[in-house]
């Protein structure tokens, strides 16, 4: 890492933006529709016993679907919430659909939960899924949205 | 433009993100802070003489201060409305703070905007900025988010 990318979380490129919707299968067709793209498949994120899903410390059966649209550097993810408690209904529930989070790809999810705990961005909901491990932390207080952290294994 | 670019608005990198604040040095503030930068300028956009803003087909004089960090490819705008009415303004109060629009660089304005509008996304705001013009298309009912179209003259 350069001492160029050591500050704050270690790195300045956001590679996420994600969408918070009610009807994933409608919004994905119209994106694909807009943008002249095959429709992408949908995913169904891990149960509990995969994912071990935890929100604001307590184990949480909250599932999403996903589809994800490439744009450069950065895909959209569009994301409908099965079941509860998770960031995603909340969002849903205080904002409506939009924009939930921007997300980067990190080093350390441990200590950069801690870096931004310290900077008052404290962790809400963290889980694993095939591959890596995600972190949303809630940036809305200070940032005005929600910071995503993406630590794939390599 | 090669044939891989040509379908939707002719192109796939998302550009910006552009997130409406109510305070825009606190929040420039907090984005340098937790990211480990300097605070960037904040700059207010041209008054309507320069900008010709146009908000659902009529004039306005709404303005707003804006400030830029660079995350690679995308950069995140944030955005405080002054004076109304404005698309920013319109968000702040029916959502809060949070993420107004994505952004992609366009070529042909008038073109994408009649596309858009063809496709459920029509205009709701546009004006000129030196250097370029853009315009936001109401992308909230079908795809859950305002895309923004930023045309740079070259």
């Amino acid at each position: 890492m350069s001492d160029e990318t050591k500050a704050g979380i270690g790195t300045m490129t956001v590679t996420q933006v994600g969408i918070v919707v009610r009807d994933i299968e409608k919004t994905a067709r119209a994106w694909a529709d807009v943008f002249g793209v095959a429709v992408p498949p949908i995913v169904i994120t891990d149960g509990l016993d995969k994912a071990h899903t935890q929100y604001r410390g307590a184990s949480s059966t909250a599932q999403a679907k996903l589809s994800f649209f490439r744009f450069g550097q950065v895909s959209v993810e569009l994301i409908e919430p099965i079941g509860e408690p998770s960031t995603w209904l909340d969002f849903l529930n205080t904002h409506g659909e939009g924009v939930h989070h921007i997300a980067f790809e990190i080093a350390g999810m441990d200590e950069q939960i801690t870096y931004l705990t310290s900077k008052g961005v404290p962790l809400i909901q963290r889980g694993d899924y095939t591959g890596g491990r995600y972190a949303y932390t809630d940036g809305e207080p200070r940032l005005a949205v929600i910071l995503e952290l993406l630590e794939n294994f390599r």
